[in-house]
């Protein structure tokens, strides 16, 4: 997993920085284009979160280059480091301006709908309640990818975002992103209201 | 399949103009991340291809929605279209740019390589021999992800470019941009520069 709030605080290698980066904007451009199809305000707000966070990792990245850099050859073959860096950042504003063509009530046309809907999966976003039965077990336990066909893309805890989640235990007041079809996804969403008592 | 060349010359709705902006768009990325991946220039010189269709595309798709606004409430909501394709664009100017690193010769640093090496599937040109045994057959009738493992995410035949094809009968002189496994891919370009007798 790339675990997002703690760069804020720590200095990160580059490498993780930049990974974090990319799976970000990547994150970022899928969730912009369902908030917009779904006109969704939910998936629009997350999008707005995350710019957030990707604005603080532009800003560590470079922060980071600059003590990497030893000479003028250093400095060289990173100012490509950084430019990358800046083009994750392009990829992520763009995602938040048509997360913000929802959240200012713009109204989303319907031939943009229809551009984006010609993708077989969808995001849905949810919160975990405390009667979940996906509560208190880790994303790699819960295997929904065998079990609905679904996967946790992210999960949201407060400000702290955990990308590609893996051994981490969710639990109630987490958000999950997930992607998948949209009768696994309607089953998911389901489960983490507490409204299911098994999987599968 | 989506169609850029025809495009240049004949208006063409709105949504099909969107779509073709969105498939180069995410072309584009996919592109420019193998380039950076392989400091592969003719990858990168693809992405600035695609690029100069990509401006011609925003062009049209300005062009067509001026005609499409009737009224006020018709002007509101088609800007957000146009936002959306303008969007589609700084997507693709990102990915420009990214390729442009590999164009200069500035160096690709390891750490962007590694970054784009996490990846699983990685993305192939190769262009079409007189003697390929693929010549001359559609594209569904290769049947290539069965066969080999790879998909042909585009064709380009001179300056007119084929996203998804399907239908499309390839020939030879024919540029090929194929996704898939590394070693599905060297099948590939060795069937595509006649060195291959059989596929499978």
């Amino acid at each position: 997993m790339t675990d997002v709030e703690r760069v804020e605080y720590t200095p990160v290698p580059v490498r993780e920085t930049l990974i974090m980066m990319k799976d970000i904007s990547e994150l970022m451009i899928d969730l912009a284009y369902s908030a917009a199809l779904f006109n969704n305000r939910e998936l629009a707000e997350e999008v707005m979160e995350l710019e957030s966070k990707m604005d603080t990792l532009v800003y560590v990245l470079n922060m980071n280059l600059m003590l990497a850099a030893r000479d003028k050859e250093d400095a060289e073959s990173l100012a490509g480091v950084a430019k990358v860096g800046s083009l994750m950042n392009s990829i992520s504003d763009a995602a938040a301006d048509i997360a913000g063509i929802v959240l200012k009530d713009i109204g989303v046309h319907s031939i943009v709908r229809e551009v984006f809907q010609r993708t077989e999966e969808h995001l849905a976003r949810v919160m975990l309640s405390e009667t979940s039965i996906l509560a208190g077990r880790t994303v790699d336990d819960l295997d929904l990818a065998a079990e609905v066909g679904v996967d946790i893309i992210a999960v949201r805890r407060g400000k702290h975002w955990m990308i590609n989640p893996e051994k981490e235990i969710i639990l109630p007041e987490d958000v999950l992103v997930a992607r998948g079809t949209e009768l696994g996804l309607e089953k998911l969403v389901k489960a983490a209201r507490g409204e299911l008592e098994y999987l599968g």
